[in-house]
């Protein structure tokens, strides 16, 4: 059994696995509407992938207890995969490198705000959604399309998250 | 000055606009994740029109006075704009039919909850973010790409939303 790490999400320690969406000092912000309404612009790379076509969605996923004990792990080859919280609970996100195979030492685990979405570029290896707390529901930006586009692993051996709080 | 009326939005009153993004009894729903997750699956037709590309941003709007009066509506003719709202809050949205012009009378007026999101289909006249009692973020799916996309208009007569709460 490995152990992960609970870090906070930023933008800079997820870049390598995709892009945190918020409405942070980082993204470009643009005054419209007449002065009412600040626009903070274009915060994810949505990747429909070839003969794709992005679609939105909601999630409702049931809350993990902790310390949770992950066995696999999945991704999607043809395009991105974007959630943003629509419940104002945090919740986990746990991913690794694109690849063929993923190893459980190799997945970090970040504890996202309920103010920060996540969206996975095409073939980050995650773990299925994580909720905090209560049932949570999540907008998600996917891909529809022909080709198979989940596949799933399962880990060698498994990792537990352990959140201090 | 015209008067319009408020009424609840639903998915039926809402089609000749777009579509309604929420969890709702109309969805198609899968159950993923072994169980834990509930998919309320493709809920808006995200249309990023001729040489577009869907981007994802955050809107911020500050929040409008009741009695408000609409003096303008704009549109899109090249693609769709969704809205979901992420601070918990209901808040307004005015449409009227794509055309060339759009007349007072024509606006409708409808109250979302804080878990309706809209999809305004290609041209639907709107009205810029409409929020409610206090400063609220939206997560906003629409266009990139060229061409002019985005065309505003006065109304010959304002029109006055009076809540009844």
């Amino acid at each position: 059994m490995i152990e992960l790490p609970v870090v906070p999400l930023s933008a800079e320690a997820f870049a390598p696995f995709g892009q945190v969406i918020e409405a942070g000092p980082a993204a470009e912000r643009r005054i419209i509407n007449g002065g009412n309404t600040e626009r903070f612009h274009d915060l994810a790379r949505l990747d429909p992938g070839p003969e794709g076509r992005a679609i939105v969605s909601i999630f409702r996923g049931q809350p993990r207890a902790l310390p949770f004990v992950m066995s696999m792990m999945e991704h999607h080859p043809l395009g991105s995969q974007a959630f943003m919280p629509l419940s104002g609970r945090p919740y986990l996100v746990a991913v690794a490198m694109p690849g063929e195979t993923v190893r459980a030492e190799d997945i970090r685990v970040f504890l996202a705000s309920a103010r920060q979405g996540v969206n996975y570029a095409a073939g980050t290896w995650h773990h299925p959604l994580l909720a905090l707390d209560g049932v949570s529901d999540f907008l998600v930006i996917d891909r529809a399309g022909g080709g198979d586009n989940c596949v799933e692993q399962a880990l060698d051996e498994p990792a537990r998250i352990t959140l201090q709080t």
